[in-house]
This record gives structure tokens, sequence and C-alpha cells, in this order.
């Protein structure tokens, strides 16, 4: 099979995405992937946003709402729907819920559905290159995943901005990101702002205990009340996004947080195959790749094994 | 220093437990450390009951209650408690507020706090070396941590019967569990009891929603509420442990349980230092250490180094 370039993929549309992803699951060391994902890593231009909380606060209904705002806006956007609940019956996949919402004959929205499949498994690597595929393809990155343990670490390894989603009603959030247990969202949004003062109160509970907060740098975190279901609130989440965006376009913040990320990421896959002492074996030169950050994995494996 | 056996840790109390772990945190991989623990790993004798849930439900309360009525039955205690929130700032040292409940000068309770220093770090060897020389020494082994990723892991690997606690009002656990991302306890308990309506609806949601659920093998899930500032629910709380402690005596469960998280917590010790790759380098049977599993760990260091 020929190699997928990036020309391919953005000639090609979905199916060659489809194609290009299933390559890399098949073969993630094969020279020709770690080229294709090296050239992804530097023709990034996509916003990517992660959206977490707890399962059954709506997540997969405003990722549905957000790719309906940005299509109508004309935008591109890919989307990675992370189901934690897969290493134990009984959850549901958020992707097909997702799935559900949106227009599977459109070429501008590709929605891909990942597994986690072991806690300390190789998901990490996996939904990042995902993540880099579609950020080099789209306009917009959405990955929805549930926002607690390890993958709410993955999103804040991928994503530019990280919307934190709870309910009405809800408490224990509110606790976990008190307690640094939840890392702190750039924003913050009560799902079914349609269920009235209990949404009221929601935001007000949200917006005191992060009134003082910053989500790295000076970026006071944003709280927000959307309904989906009536579509209120979604103009001023967009909004807010667009002005993160923005603000991390200043003074290279963007560029810095980027680099911040390649380098956790990086460390967080020697460590998964290599483990602390296979790090310890690496210099500090070798645990940071400014760019080929793939083909510099690819690398290091050769070394350590 | 002369080594310390098992019989001067019996003989010692608890200043010459405190010396004991210091010496294993300095020395993880000393001879005189890894026999330690190989002989306390057999002489296992308590009855090791894990706490878990969000922040601010109240856990160091309740470990606090416990402690008390164990000891008023003459029990001895050891508590390990896990502070989730020390990789970052603001977080409560949950050990210190339990340290404030009891009298330190009682021989019959030795407290212990860890920090979760690094979510992929080598905490859960630390705090799995502790339970192994207090489940030799004391009749109740107490392990306190935050009921969500790396931490519930851990206190799954270590504990005979886990509690999961939450507090009236609180809507996300309940999520969590459903979608199977937390663990189903062995028992669940409403904290606050005193909280009148609120509190008896979150035991009949919290009832309802485990109606069907066990906690491997055949245990229907316990839901119960406690106050523990009115000492209402205690006896409840330490009548349904003990059944449970007496149901897992039956028919080698006990056994059995230990047998599998003992392989578990060995596969995760030897995959956080040597990785994915290391551990595909081992055949099953040195993975499955049914006896000195310490000393097995060192010989595999040794290996895989």
């Amino acid at each position: 099979m020929d190699a997928i370039t990036l020309d391919h993929l953005r000639a090609g549309g979905k199916a060659a995405l489809a194609r290009a992803l299933a390559a890399l699951e098949r073969q993630p060391r094969a020279p020709a992937n770690l080229a294709l994902l090296d050239d992804a890593f530097v023709a990034a231009q996509a916003h990517v946003i992660g959206l977490t909380g707890p399962p059954g606060v709506g997540k997969s209904t405003l990722t549905g709402a957000l790719i309906a705002e940005y299509r109508a806006a004309g935008q591109s956007v890919g989307v990675i729907a992370v189901d934690p609940s897969s290493k134990r019956s009984g959850g549901a996949l958020l992707g097909d819920r997702v799935r559900l919402a949106v227009n599977g004959e459109d070429e501008g929205v590709f929605i891909r559905s990942m597994a986690a499949r072991d806690r300390l498994g190789g998901l990490a690597e996996q939904s990042i290159a995902a993540m880099v595929l579609m950020r080099a393809l789209f306009d917009k990155v959405l990955i929805e995943t549930v926002g607690v343990g390890q993958s709410e670490t993955e999103i804040s390894l991928a994503a530019d901005s990280v919307v934190f989603c709870v309910q009405p009603g809800s408490g224990d959030s509110l606790q976990f990101m008190k307690a640094g247990i939840v890392e702190i969202p750039h924003i913050a949004v009560v799902t079914k702002a349609d269920m009235g003062v209990a949404a009221q109160r929601a935001l007000s509970d949200l917006t005191g205990a992060l009134s003082l907060s910053t989500a790295g740098g000076a970026w006071p975190t944003r709280c927000l009340a959307v309904s989906a279901s009536e579509g209120s609130g979604l103009a001023e989440l967009t909004a807010a996004l667009d002005e993160h965006r923005r603000w991390l376009e200043e003074d290279g913040r963007l560029t810095r947080q980027r680099d911040t990320q390649t380098a956790a990421w990086f460390r967080a896959a020697v460590r998964e195959r290599f483990g602390s002492h296979g790090l310890a074996r690496l210099d500090s030169k070798s645990l940071s790749p400014e760019a080929q950050p793939f083909s510099r994995l690819a690398e290091i494996d050769a070394r350590l094994a």
C-alpha cells in the first residue's frame, strides 16, 4: 500500500482520514506513518477544544450542538470521543450518541470514537496521534472525555482550551476542583440550563468557587450556562472559546502551551513503554522533542528496546 | 543499623514501625527490607478496610469515628491516609485531620500520611508496602483516599473491603459508579446522615442505583447512612464490615481475592518501572508471585535493569 501523505488527506476527505487512522492503529511505528504524523504536527491549524465532566451531564449533547454551531458558521470539525467506560460493561458509548446527532454525508465533520482500553494502556499515544492528524485538517477539533483520572490527564495534554461541564444539582465536581483533583478548566459550563432555579444556583456556586481561579497563565476561568436542547448559551460558549483562543495567540502563549504539552505526552509515551527506569536512561535533550516528535519516539524505542 | 524483623516490630510498638517505614522509604530494595516485607506478607492478620469518596464528604471524620469504635472494642488500628491533592496546592492534608481526632499516646493506633506525589509515580508500591506491614501487626487497617483515578485503583489493590462515602446532595459519585468509572464498593455510606431529608434521599438514590450491583463475587453492595458527629450508623457500618469479612473468609474467597490483588500490584509495580515493554519480556510465571513478592520484585529489577 502506498504511503498516505498529508496532501492525500487534504484531497481525500473523510475516507482518506479513516484509512490513515486505521493504518496508524495497525502499524504505529511504520516509518510512513511516523512521517505523516510529524508532517501533521507542524501543520497544526485547528483550535483544539476539550470537553470533560462527569458521565450523564450532557457532554455528547453539547458536542453535537457545538458541531452544529461550527458547521453553520462554515467551519470544519473533527471529533475524538473517548469512551472511558469500555473497561467495564454498562457504560454508554459516547461516540455513538454523538454520531446520531450529525449528518454522516457531511464532509466537514469527522467523528472518531476511541475506547479507553486500559487505565495504564497506550490510549494517550493513540488519541494524541488522532488529534495531531485532525488538527492539521480541520478548523476545530473537539475531544470529549470524562473529567477524572487518566482521561482528564490526556485532555490536558491535547487540548488548547478545556471546557468542564457540570449539571445542576451535582456537587462532587466542585469538590474535585477545589481539592485540585480535577484541573481548573478554561471554561466551566453548567449544562441543562433549562432546569431553571437549580441551574442558576449551580452557575452561581461555580462562579463563586472559581472566581479566583486561573487555568494556567493569567486566564480567569469563565463560567457559563448552556441549554443544548433550547440552544441558549451556545453563542456565549463559542464566543468564550474564540476569546480564549485569541488570548492564547497573544505573546506566543499557544506555542509555549503546545510545547509544554508535547514534552509531557512525549515523556508519558516513553514512560508507558519503558517505565521510570527507561525514562531515567534518557537525557533531557532526548526528552524535549521540538519537531518530529513521532520519529523521535521511534528512535527512543529502538534505543531502549 | 541492624535489620528490623517482624519480631522487633511486634515488640517495639509504634516507634519501631515508624523506623521500619522510614528505612523502607530510604532503601526500598535493601535485602533486609525486602525480607521484612515478605515475612509480613505471609503474616497477614488484619481486616484491611478502604475508605474512598470525593473530597469533603467527611471520610476523615468517619475514619476517626471508626478508630474510636475499634479502640473501644479493644482492637488495634493502623491507618494509611493518602493525600491526593499534594500534587497541587490548596488541598487539605487528610492525615493531619485524622491525627487530630486520636490520642497520640495510644499504642493501639498508628497513622501514616502518604502524599500522592505523582499520578504515574511509585506511590502504589509504597502504600502497598505500608499496608503489608500494618496488616501483619494490627487488627484493622484503614486506608483513606479519594475515590477517583489512580488512588481508587490503589485501594482496590490493597483493601479487603471497600467503603465508598457520599454526602447528601451530591450527584456525580452516583454517575461515576453507574458509568463504571468508579468501582462498585462493598459498602456505600451516606455521610452526614444528620442532614435529615437530604440524607434519606441520598440513601434511597444510592440503594436504588446499587440494588442490582455486586462488588465482585456475589456480595450485594450494602447501603448505609452514618452520622459521625452524632455517632449514628457506626455500629451498622462495623457490623456490615464484619459481615463482609466473614463472607470473604468463606470458601477461600479472601485468599483468592488477595492473590488476585497481589498479582495486580506486582504487575503494576513492574510496569511502573519497566513499562509495557518490560512487562512483555516476562513470562506469566515471573508475574505470579505466590509468596515473597517483594524479593521477587527485586529479582525482576535486577533482570530487566
